[in-house]
């Protein structure tokens, strides 16, 4: 499903370059262009190349949809499972769900400068009562059960309702100490010090054991030939087929 | 109706892989794609072909049109009737009407933290009448019966208004109720202490028997793929069919 | 003037399926897609081709204009009236006109969730008054009549022009009701209590007489086969026709 | 100038319906499709096509422009003065002006619902007095004669302006009573007291004598036919002649 | 330069229908149509043209441009000195400059409801000093003469100012009242008394001798055709050439 | 450079009509089309070229730019060296610089009715000073001289700075002055006298000696052939030349 | 890289005219279309072509970039070095940065009424903490040192800062000072006093010596071929290649 | 990847120019047209390239993004060590990350009046708690850690998370430190004294040791060519590709 853009090297081996930028969210919107499911296709299309001997993943991302986050980051493990390995290089940015995805990588690269960290769950409930009020809008509700209109922004929240979210983020929160310390090596104690939300540079991240390495892109890409052992290999990318039929579709369906 | 696009897989047999992606309604329209329209025929050109096993339903939505989801959860279940297993996948949401309808799938695949629950039925009804005041703005109106202006969004509600909602909501809820009691083998009991509009994660609706299993799309696949005994199968999508005078009909009646 | 789309089945015998979807208005415009014009058109078509033996409408209208309303129900009763059965689904939402034209069907089919009822006849006259006073407009009406500038809406009504309004309405009502009466067999007196503007779930619908039966678009088809003793037919739908120069005369009229 | 299209029926003779829907003006414009132009143009051709024996117009409009209405009234009165009757079928609305171009008809066919009435003339001066003020601008105003600025929106009327208008309006309206007194065969005083810009229900117009049938535009259609002895005859409507060069010359003149 | 289109008729002879439809001014805009350049440039090709043996104008303005008015004025007492009689079709309304041109035509037809008269100059001197001060806008002004600024819409005027407008507008007004004097024969002390200003109807300004006859534009062109004499007559209108170089050259200049 | 575009006439000489029309500014832009850049290859593509006899410069423009109504002044006297005498038709205005383009012709033509006059300098310095307290908005200057920023808007004028103003605007006064007493040899005290900024009607310009004549742009087009003394000759306007390159060369350019 | 265009004139010799309209800075953008890389482009073209003998600068700017300013001024002294004489031609205003790079030139023309002057530099610190307050915006900020956020808008300027540019200004006056001096051969004393950012008219510029002599873009083109001492040369400007690539690259950047 | 434009001279060395305009950020945006992507891929060409002898980098930037101006300043640092010179040509503004990325050069050449300097590193914490009272905005956060929602906007900073951010600023400014001192051999004591965010004029910039000489990107390149001893080379800059493919991509994608 993806056309190959060689960037240089040559031979028949291969080292693929992925790009996770953006917000992570199922599908590409008006003002993101990362699309999880496009992503997974490419994961799944380097998984079964025989020609591909590592991934190499570039991530610059403030994080973002924590279903998606997830999927993304059980694919890769398989992709590892499969023998092929994974290097993240981060960029300016890799924090919050943008750390989830790149926690199981076998190597981290970040710039010294790299945010990072961030590292937990966060859900806001917006609350436009003061709004409504100011423009004159009312709203008269009838449910079936108590909770049916839970977050709704022209109340605020019970207690009842706040436990419920509360339970929801600890639940999630968890599970991504849990990644994080199965992909570190880290004890659970340590990890959960470190996971307070806090943001960290790479210099920082490097001491608590949240990367490996300083380096940029061509310095992973580099590591990922080491490590798989190549002499000579093609760096590639993967650019989306044109197809006709597509076009028209797409402009059908706008 | 709908052209076929392999993901990947070869043979004779079929799985198809659905999709319910936003808010459901019976058309798609300017801020939403989801068409039922279109879904229903999907359903009916899978329960047609021969050649297909299983049909498995990504569901990624908020809820919707309540008459819409029903008719999605009753060609669901003549789904099943005709001898193919159907198979629901939920990604970052799938909550009330998009748990409606996966409530009859023979197995359901989610994520630990994927948002479901919003077990219930509500009905929003807007009053203006402020911002009217405000903008100087009134009417007069002069009906045949005291209750041809209800929900009129200039005043409020009455009592015998209310009631009359109330009842609605409540006969929308009973058979909502039915539904989950139905597809999900729980005793009605249950069923009402859990459908209080409460949201619940993935991990915790597995407890509540609200869900069978965590995992992606592709482990619902490979699940019909078991349950249908098949050793090959090609999982395809839909698409549709391109064709000139559509494209042109369209920008007549824009 | 329309082509035929063919959804599925075969032989010489056809069943239509007819679609009033939207605010119900002669023509259609730029915020509604329903224009009746067309409508008609199709039940001219339907009622003069030989091998259509029936015809199913699908109705999600909340109502609209009650001369449009009442001559697309003329129009349906002329086609009951050349022997050919005419069936209505109801979707969401089928209340005011929408249930007009619903009213003298031979069977109505509707989810327990419809919306309908809301039978009646309303008129509001908008008041800008306060409006007008704040960004400092006023006017000086000269008029030939008293009433010539009834409605207007810079100022209120007068009592007198309250009864001129009062006496519209009540005369449409009672055509309203005549139309039930007639077309569902139920005593007048009833009517009159179950037509206070009222809405009605399907549920409720079915109770009161007011449907006939739960199902969905394709259980009316399935019913009309049934009505006509067919053993097969073409389910159909009616498409404009496309013409090179209709495409550039819209562009010249726009 | 203007094509036929045939909507249904076969033979020599023609029956043509046209359309007055809209405000009636001299020219079409942004928010306004019905052009007097055209239409005087198109009773024109059918008064002097020999095979046209009746001509049926559809009315429905809330009236406009008194030149305009007038204009059209004289021109339907020579198509009836050629032989040819014409059959009025009004629509949702055939109100003031609308009743203008209506009166002279051979018969009207309406609606019980259809809005008809609001006989008379009305003058509307606008007054942004207060807006002008509100945004701070004034005006100085030298002129030859103390009307020169009559109806001036910045400023209110003098009592001698008044009564300028007033006689305006008056003459105005005696010329519409006229029309209806001739047109109708009813006694000026009945039509003066009947002619005081209420709006009547196609119901009470019946009574009233302003109407003389209930029906649609087929009943008018037919009732054509039949008051020309046709035994069968071609329903046709005028559609524009497309040609390239006003296509162009279109592009240039926007 | 003018295509000539056959609106009907037959033979050599011809009689041309020209437009001053809207504001008259020099050239069209975005929000005017009428072009008195191209007008000018219609009325020489009528009189140079032999064929051409009258011309009918059909005047639908409010007025406008004094200039323009008084060059369109003159260019038609040519025509008339040409030996081609020109004759005026008043539209709903030929008010102010609109009369002016209408002044010295042979015969004025127009509708009993036309609006006419509204005879005189006015001149109106805006002043956004209040709106200035609102938004916080000063301007220093320094100016060669006393009257440099004459007419600055940031201040009011000054009594001399005022005497030079006033001076200005009573030129023009005499200017006015000569025309009417000339081409209606009337005494001048009628005129003055008549031109205050005041809006007349069509049957005011036939009592007054501001209009000959009462008529449309076709009762207007059978006049010119009487007047001349001729059995037969082509009836044309001129529409612009159309030339690919103009159209390529338009986009350039746009 | 430019087309000739022949509206009349015939024969090898040519009289040119050239137009300016809107503001005087070096180039046209997206609110004004006139160009002074275009405007001066026109006079000197005239100037050259040996058949033009004599120019016609119709003026429609309430003046604009100093530098380059002086540039075009300076350029016209030029014309008139060479021996090609060139005549001005005023429009319904020619005021300030386009009087100031005029003044040097041969014989000026103008309509009673025409505004011109306004004979002056007139410098405008904004002063938003209290909209940017408004909008709460400061702005702190370093500069390396005290009047570096002059006529800054955020603050007033000291007196100083008034004084270097009313200084320029007294010498470009001067020179306007120079050119109405060299081009219509009047005495330098009566043309301080009339020049004070003052508005004149075509009428009162002439008892003054400003305009030479009552007439049209066709009158101003006789007396130049008068003057020449030819018996027939073309006369011409200028059109720009269409390339190909241009037209892509503006595409690129925007 | 420029395509030369003939504006007239024969030979093999050429003189360029090139132009300095808009406010001066590095590139072209959306409200400015002056691009200082395409004029030194421009200026090294015509210094390395052996034809051009002559270089004239047309200057129509308020100034702008000084750096810029400065990058224009030592390109022209390598003209000049070169053997070329260059000569410029002030357009209705050469005013800061337009005279900085003029003042290099052989020979200065203008108008007497050009503004130019305002010899200088200014640094505009704008300051939005009012704004911000009032929409209730505020700002964190942790820096590395404390002159890191100079110039932040949300605050004052503190004397220090004042103090750092003040200094900047200084250092850029003095080196306008130089350029002055040097390039008018005028005393130092002289010019300080001169150069305190007032506007001179060209009349006054003249007098201090600041231009050379009055006239237009001819002129100054004319100056050019007597100073070169040629009979016969080609008048060119320069215009940009088109290329398809370039076209379409333009598009795929936009 | 990238296509060559031959700006000037000959012969098989390059000589390449490369841009830096606008805020440095990984990839090119809506408002800013700079891409660190692109432009380390024109380093890596560069630096390939065996006939390319030195790098020639013209900086016109305000700074920008951390991360990115360290990975510019690496792989500057690599294009130095593969033996190739890389000189820096300073335009309007090189400050803070536009410094940071030419520290490393060979040569630094700058304008006197250049500004740069703004050595630092600094973090704006947005606060919009008043804007969001003001609209009547709340938000309920629910947090796995403390920090989690670091920097939201609705709320002010605490002590803790001040002292995060300083922390993040003052590690990123020891590098930017290092980086001075490395690349300009200055002592760090002096570095640390001079690096205090204050902008500095290029000639300041020259006394402090932070730029090498004065002069154009002309100057730059001269230099470089000096440098490599090369008798003559073309000047080259890089252009992007241009491919159909990529043409369409761009619009499926957009």
């Amino acid at each position: 499903r993806w056309n190959e853009e060689v960037i240089e090297g040559k031979g028949e081996a291969k080292i693929v370059q992925l790009f996770v930028e953006g917000v992570i969210a199922q599908k590409a919107g008006w003002n993101n262009s990362f699309s999880a499911e496009d992503f997974l296709s490419q994961l799944n299309q380097a998984m079964r190349d025989k020609q591909v001997k590592a991934v190499v993943i570039r991530v610059d991302s403030p994080g973002g949809d924590v279903v998606t986050s997830d999927e993304i980051y059980r694919k890769i493990e398989e992709v590892k499972q499969s023998g092929k390995p994974v290097v993240v290089s981060m960029g300016t940015t890799a924090a919050s769900g943008g750390y989830y995805i790149s926690a199981g990588a076998d190597r981290i690269f970040a710039n010294p400068s790299t945010l990072t960290g961030s590292l937990g769950v966060i859900f806001k409930i917006p609350n436009y009562a003061g709004a409504a009020e100011w423009i004159g809008y009312k709203e008269y509700v009838i449910k079936s059960g108590k909770f049916k209109d839970i977050g709704n922004p022209l109340r605020g929240l019970t207690d009842e309702e706040k436990k419920i979210f509360e339970e929801l983020v600890d639940e999630s929160y968890q599970r991504f100490v849990d990644i994080i310390v199965r992909g570190r090596h880290l004890p659970r104690e340590q990890v959960l010090k470190i996971a307070d939300g806090r943001i960290y540079s790479g210099l920082q991240a490097k001491a608590l054991g949240l990367i490996d390495e300083f380096g940029s892109l061509e310095d992973a890409t580099e590591y990922a030939m080491r490590k798989t052992g190549l002499k000579e290999a093609k760096i590639v990318r993967y650019t989306p087929k044109f197809a006709l039929a597509t076009f028209f579709n797409g402009l059908l369906q706008q």
